[in-house]
């Protein structure tokens, strides 16, 4: 089958380094959905607004390969212990496409963007191209009983942030709290554990950090 | 992107009457994913019991388009509100792609289908083409929170069911429960009230039956 790309997503990451593991972890990240002009009738989202949630079906639009790898290091395992892939939710899948659920701020009609829906929760880069929207159905998708193996030990994981007053003013208000959630949430790659400096790239800002023990500083703040 | 199957699945329907409206409905209906020779290997699989449930993506193979339409009609709807598609998880989508989750029961290796996955509470038609299994997240899926929208009002609804024991003798014991479970659901688009005679196909069973108020009457089962 091939897929026809709908709507694109708006979002605070133009690089993959410290976006959030998976959606929902961040609530603060705010992304807005684009609809393609084709899609971008109202009547194809009559309704959407009574639902809170919603999935999206997503290119991993950086992650193509022509060869099939059974199996990934997933991250939070040390990037040591081999998963399959379909043990895993890795972008480097025969069909890579991703599947993220994020919940629904508001529909918004005639803006400058056309059609667009403004959703939180978001874990996935700029303008990452989507194929699907669908309403989050809690009687069939909410299973409050499943086990999470693996993927779902280190959820309760989290750093120190050590955010420098005058650096952290740099980033805009409304943006603080998201960034801060997301370092948090540790973008290193669990298998490296020196303090050597990493760069993340967050809106139009480099955010320059190194992680000591449980602590994670924030060195300096450029604007791009 | 250009979708490549993986697997398909194995289930009791060849036709769409009679299943399911969503996955997990009838927790008794038992499905078997086949991976396709290229991708049964044992180490793509390799941690995926760790996982109670699973997503599906698949291809709503009978429900291709050329033409988009922006809205669909809900058969719980009556058949006669329009809803925006994607404010819906009908088959007749700009990309009919389909999302459903499985509970997992067992990993099968090296039986006649060589790799395959037993799977419960599926609502695909037999033979569906899979393009991706995830692990289901509780940390990241299970929204507790969540409310559903108009396509939830309706998971409480159910039929009473007269199967007259002479008949339902005809289909395996194995496979009664689900049957009956499938039938209290209400298989009819919702716009029809009447008293005609349905035909569903079960397995290899034609199973006739009529619908009087709130009771659901077995007429006859035929072997085919």
């Amino acid at each position: 089958m091939e897929l026809k790309q709908i709507a694109y997503i708006l979002t605070d990451f133009d690089e993959k380094f410290g976006i959030p593991r998976q959606s929902g972890r961040v609530p603060e990240l705010i992304g807005r959905i684009v609809f393609l002009p084709e899609y971008a009738v109202k009547e194809a989202v009559r309704g959407i607004e009574d639902f809170t949630h919603l999935w999206l079906i997503f290119d991993f639009d950086k992650a193509h390969r022509d060869t099939f790898t059974p199996t990934v290091r997933p991250p939070r395992l040390g990037g040591n212990k081999k998963m399959g892939v379909f043990a895993t939710r890795s972008p480097y899948r025969p069909n890579p496409i991703g599947l993220s659920s994020v919940k629904l701020i508001k529909v918004d009609y005639d803006t400058k963007y056309g059609l667009s829906l403004l959703v939180s929760g978001v874990d996935l880069l700029n303008n990452t191209p989507i194929y699907d929207i669908k309403p989050y159905l809690p009687s069939s998708d909410c299973h409050v009983d499943a086990k999470g193996g693996f993927a779902d030990e280190f959820t309760d994981y989290a750093l120190n942030v050590d955010f420098n007053d005058d650096l952290l003013k740099i980033i805009p208000k409304d943006k603080q709290c998201a960034l801060i959630k997301c370092l948090q949430d540790d973008p290193r790659p669990s298998y490296q554990t020196d303090d050597r400096v990493y760069t993340m790239k967050y809106i139009n800002y480099d955010v320059k950090f190194s992680v000591y023990g449980d602590t994670l500083k924030v060195i300096d703040v450029k604007i791009l």
